[in-house]
């Protein structure tokens, strides 16, 4: 019998997806409701891999694009997808076989069920982040070499724009600003690719992992190991968040979190740089981690992911790190969404040797 | 014999479409060295009118977008014309038949000619306009009623954006916000109709009167009383710019020049409020003319249009007003570029009776 997200693969969908948004990818609750509205309405989505799909067959990746803190208030119109599937017909003759998700981390891993079950297509599972990331051209398909010669987008108020971009840079900046003009929220297909030129320019398997990372606290008597065990995560810090500075411009939330030590921890401070995700983790000076690696802020207790904008003074939170997939640790993958690319000044060093201390693992040295 | 735009009607084209272009629109000059090369270089332009054209041939009305203070410096590059008729034969299945001047007024009103020459299509004698405008929507086919269901837009990196807006005033919002992306210039053609739906909703003869405008003062004793009396302008004041604060924002030049009587006018100060053209001549706080009229400062000697951008401390002016297209004077006209479509709380008085000091013209008045 051929997989499919049913209504209760939806919640641990969106914790999965939550712990892979690294504190952004738009809050998991609205993509959670469309998607658990669309299976009640349309029925369960088919899982396929790309071996599923002849090789001419057309994938659609989507996402909303904006700012989290707008996109938390804005659910994209059931008509959205369909104008986007009406555009693909327009401009290749045919309708998209299947719906992918752009970027498995956030609202955007789990809205593409609904958006999938709207247009009756599966769902390939599979992503173009294998976590989140703020910009359009941070995406698998770019790093590996795809043109990213289009880009349409569907608004709530029922604009469509299609973007031929000279390359991925000028697709994000093209989309971002058409993106603030339609009130900082929009649905997009990035690429649209035949399951041909899908081989090997997405990242295969990532939403069965989104599942896997969100059973994977159930029933656990330390859901927070748990998760670490799953994640194969280093324990950055454990402790309470002691100040959130955040503003939301140019269609970005960017900000400073500081985390103090508790027990076990305490007398550190964590310090955790932001652009819509959780880029770099700080403590006195010295990176313990950064993209792309993924840093996640989990409530201690429950080991579920705590958004960005869901921070406040005074949370018991723990911070996760672990490596991201080896396609953006190649040079072209930090080239387009290592540190430099967000404006840091650093040589990305991988997670598995920052984050340790003394020789040891944070936990050893704890 | 047909008409065409020939390399002597170019120069005239260029003057009259700087006195239409009432201060914006664009520098004439890089629009006429654009024209002139092309004819150079592919021949003469047919001008035709839609009774020439087929009912369903398709007129593409091209502009180019941007602050004027940027697209001085920036000419399109040939390949951009060619990108939109692509993407247009792309979305219809045919190509254009004839390019129009969404704009008459400024640059607009001439670069048309290279556009055309280069896409090997006649010109129509007709535009969106009568003059120049700041906004996408600010064109006789949004008045008309036709829907704004499509603009095309190419940058000179080579970036080509399709919109399908919802209305006119969405297609300024995201094609500005595009155009801001894209350095503040870029090629448009905003709506692609048929000869069919043109008629009533485009302003026909214009390029015809553009060029009879530029043509009135050659080998005139008096220049600005030949000019004034082509155009059928009041003259506000003759004087010189004492004063001009401009600044180029959001897509946008925005500003304010004050011009002192000189002669007849000592002692009298006209104040022009600017946002790309001028669009408000006041007089110790009464108008004396306002958007949609047309108000143009010409050098008072050579009677030569003046832009916005050319505006010096010191010039010897003068300041013509006079009707603009009977269809901006209709309810819709004047909701979409009246005085309120730009901020200004006044009540439209048609510059016939507004001009008029002490029940006679200003210069009886003089």
């Amino acid at each position: 019998m051929q997989p499919a997200i049913t209504l209760d693969d939806v919640a641990p969908l969106a914790r999965g997806c939550a712990v892979l948004g690294t504190g952004g990818g738009g809050d998991v609750r609205s993509g959670a409701l469309a998607a658990a509205r669309a299976i009640r309405e349309h029925g369960e989505v088919p899982l396929v891999t790309l071996a599923d799909l002849d090789a001419d067959a057309l994938v659609v990746p989507l996402s909303g694009i904006g700012a989290p803190t707008v996109s938390h208030e804005m659910i994209h119109a059931e008509a959205e997808p369909d104008r986007i599937r009406d555009e693909i017909e327009r401009l290749f003759g045919r309708p998209p076989a299947a719906v992918m998700s752009s970027e498995i981390g956030g609202s955007n891993g789990v809205a593409p069920v609904a958006w999938a079950a709207r247009l009756g297509v599966p769902l390939l599972d599979a992503d173009g982040m294998g976590r989140a990331f703020p910009e359009v051209q941070m995406v698998s398909m770019y790093v590996a070499g795809l043109p990213a010669n289009l880009v349409i987008m569907s608004d709530v108020v029922g604009n469509v724009v299609t973007i031929r971009p000279v390359d991925g840079l000028w697709a994000e900046r093209i989309a971002r600003a058409v993106c603030v003009a339609a009130g900082s929220s929009a649905l997009m297909a990035d690429y649209v690719l035949t399951a041909r030129e899908a081989r090997g320019a997405v990242i295969e398997g990532t939403v069965t992992r989104a599942i896997a990372v969100g059973r994977s606290t159930d029933g656990a008597a330390d859901p927070l190991a748990a998760l670490r065990e799953t994640l194969g995560a280093e324990l950055l810090i454990g402790g309470k968040v002691t100040d959130v500075a955040r503003r939301t411009a140019g269609g970005f939330v960017r900000g400073t979190v500081t985390v103090e030590g508790v027990a076990g921890d305490r007398g550190r401070t964590l310090t955790l740089e932001i652009q819509n995700e959780n880029l770099v983790a700080l403590e006195d000076g010295r990176v313990l981690a950064m993209v792309p690696d993924l840093i996640t802020v989990v409530d201690t207790q429950a080991a579920t992911a705590v958004q960005t904008e869901a921070l406040r003074y005074g949370q018991r939170v723990s911070v996760l790190a672990w490596p991201c997939d080896p396609l953006w640790r190649t040079p072209k993958g930090l080239a387009t969404a290592g540190p430099r690319a967000f404006g840091y000044d650093l040589d990305y060093v991988p997670v598995e040797r920052s984050a340790r201390v003394n020789g040891g693992t944070r936990e050893a040295a704890r």
